[in-house]
């Protein structure tokens, strides 16, 4: 095989790149100036060293416990459920979350053989065991396997006697009632808040 | 910058591949295997290493000139003019072709500040100018820069004595005129050949 066959190879392994946009991908890095490929070379490889899981949330972290989980600022008794590091971010951008999380890295989808076994519901299960969290804040994503996810652990993580709440989805802020998808308008019905 | 945020930096410089979608990929190398880790890496180095454009016609090449140049049954007054090594394998695919190559690496695009000095015209012209070129055919894409590009050559390499055609454009094979866009149809019917 030759070298640029060996690279579209090994692009293909990413998400959403097919053949033809990793043939793409591969002849442009061609054009590339050696120091860039080499950049991208050592930080995929730095990354693979470097990045590890956290042992207390399963998050990204450099060292064994994520920079969130080591912050004794934060609430460890609240917790929010995320599918993925990537919502983490988003949720840590937002500024207004104190506690701590827990990522399962997926959401159920049993047509795709993603069982509780896959992603770290047991994880979160063991947590809860340990009996210091008061609310579990649900936040998989508002399709179906995160809905799913969400009412799996809803059912099963009852008995542990922590709070069990779930994310607010509606129309989003700055959206327009006239466009907007009809489930998410009848969510945002059905989940009508009081006005004081 | 933590591993993460450079990996981002590295993906970014993909063409087509933004913040978020770089994002989503070094995310989803942090799952992938330590071995396909590896390989990527590699399969990136290797390719910058190894891949070296052909002295003669600027194709990709793994030594100083390409195969289709090396090779001897190739019809060295032929040569079809094309933007990208892609270009070169689509239509090596055909089988239909057996003269050799002259790659661009991109077309005239002023707005973008690519002029004639920034694609392999100069190089094309001075292959022109040894004189062993009958025919030349130019094969840039039907946009706006390929047309330029194309007419640019035209222009210039008139001179030099060598027929000049261009690849026909028209309605594919296999399509339906009814579906066909307005500009391939004007196109099809302005550049009608004649029944024997």
């Amino acid at each position: 095989m030759g070298p640029i066959e060996k690279l579209v190879l090994a692009l293909k392994k990413l998400p959403g790149i097919g053949e033809k946009s990793a043939t793409r991908l591969a002849y442009s890095i061609t054009r590339w100036s050696k120091d860039d490929a080499l950049q991208l070379a050592m930080a995929v490889t730095e990354v693979k060293e470097k990045v590890k899981f956290c042992a207390e949330c399963s998050n990204l972290a450099e060292g064994d416990v994520c920079s969130i989980c080591c912050d004794s600022r934060r609430d460890k008794t609240l917790v929010c459920v995320v599918e993925e590091p990537q919502d983490v971010q988003a949720i840590e951008k937002t500024g207004s979350f104190h506690g701590v999380y827990h990522v399962l890295h997926g959401a159920l989808s049993p047509l795709d053989g993603i069982g509780p076994d896959e992603i770290g519901i047991e994880a979160l299960f063991a947590r809860l065991k340990i009996g210091r969290i008061r609310e579990l804040i649900i936040a998989t994503n508002p399709t179906t396997s995160g809905e799913a996810t969400a009412l799996y652990i809803s059912k099963f993580a009852k008995p542990f006697g922590a709070k069990l709440t779930r994310i607010a989805f509606g129309i989003p802020f700055g959206g327009d009632i006239e466009y907007v998808d009809r489930s998410t308008l009848a969510r945002s019905i059905e989940h009508r808040s009081n006005l004081t």
